[in-house]
């Protein structure tokens, strides 16, 4: 049976305009890889409710896990939890159980209850809440969309929460060898590997190292073995090249 | 009349799988954000043609310019060449002008002229090369799509020639106040102050600090004295809460 799939959703104007770079697909796509889960596509969009909307609809019916972060905060521009509301037709408001997180955040730090402070608590109608335990405001998860924070740190929090809750599938092996040759030289060899091993993945990663390239030759796979044999053989094929197997 | 639109389509296996961190997204959208385009969305696919065929097909029609990192070396999951082509009903084929270029790389370094490194001037039909300072390997522009290397010196350096190509709009001005004060304290008055001034684009950004969140509040707009107003208006607001005024 094939992985289940995701994307990732990343809602923000602060990444788009080079302000921010972003921090969180690799925090993202490792925590999914661990478990067999395939990332299949990324995209970022702006802080606009039909930009959100739309992504949402291509992503949420095509894979069968969606992560989004970022517009979940207080502020004017934090539009994401009313754009999911949207796109699943739900009703949102201030509901009671995120209402008690902040209420009880408010009080342990002697702070006022704003309604700035209250719209963290906006969350569409049928959603779970996403605790964590670096914010006191929550994400959520509606059908199989799961919507959390951009502030890596919190967003890295809520993907723990959500992990054990996902499909799993069957974690990729995944080892590489450094070669000292340009790709050109190999890339038939490399080919036909490839064409021998259909169930193994066979990238070829160039990298820059004083004024030439070497390259990392990445052999990913379900099951160890076969990796192991696809290594073997591209050790054997690229023969005095080899400078590092992984 | 509004900036240009652009899009960002990163190919590569290697990102989705949490292997490498995107380094091209912040180079990219900065040097738009300088001559006044706007980066207004970005995907990151695999190396599957169908998945760039769709996505290229998507964003092309959409925005004004669109560009693309990953897939063009010598190896079999490079396929991001034919999948342009087929993007656009064009033939490719290894061509002349892309072929002289890496014979005469091959030349110079005195290496041997390989199916592998003529795989790198299979150009699709009606293009033009992209040529860079970095690597002989030539990107090349079909219509609004302008076509990349990934690995990031070169994407660089590729960006670098076709900038100066591009349609050109207003630059964005951006300035920022750092606010040593949560969100939700000040969400009602940015609100009210982001809603005064409709040309200028006030974003909220929390990061973490120590056990608490500061904020950067970002003002953005193609107007640098409507920037200037915006930002003393939030300094006035944010009273002694403000920490730094950029």
């Amino acid at each position: 049976m094939p992985n289940p799939t995701a994307a990732f959703l990343v809602i923000g104007d602060e990444i788009l305009s080079g302000r921010t770079r972003e921090a969180n697909v690799q925090v993202l796509a490792r925590a999914l890889t661990g478990i067999g889960v395939d990332l299949a596509e990324v995209r970022v969009v702006r802080d606009d409710r039909a930009a959100i909307v739309d992504a949402l609809d291509a992503l949420r019916h095509r894979y069968d896990v969606v992560v989004t972060s970022g517009g979940i905060g207080p502020t004017h521009d934090d539009i994401t939890a009313d754009s999911v509301a949207a796109a699943f037709g739900a009703d949102i408001g201030v509901r009671d159980d995120a209402r008690a997180l902040l209420e009880d955040l408010a009080r342990r730090r002697g702070i006022e209850v704003t309604d700035g402070l209250l719209r963290m608590a906006r969350i569409p109608e049928g959603a779970t809440l996403i605790l964590n335990a670096v914010s006191a405001a929550p994400g959520f998860t509606i059908g199989n969309v799961h919507v959390m924070a951009g502030v890596p740190a919190i967003f890295e929090a809520m993907v723990e929460e959500v992990l054990p809750l996902l499909p799993r599938g069957t974690p990729t092996v995944s080892r590489s060898v450094v070669v000292g040759r340009g790709e050109a030289y190999f890339a038939a060899v490399l080919a036909a590997i490839d064409a021998e091993f259909p169930d193994v993945a066979i990238g070829s990663y160039p990298f820059r190292r004083g004024d030439r390239f070497a390259v990392e030759v990445v052999v990913r796979g379900g099951d160890s073995s076969r990796v192991d044999t696809v290594v073997d053989r591209v050790v054997t094929a690229m023969g005095e090249a080899v400078e590092e197997v992984r």
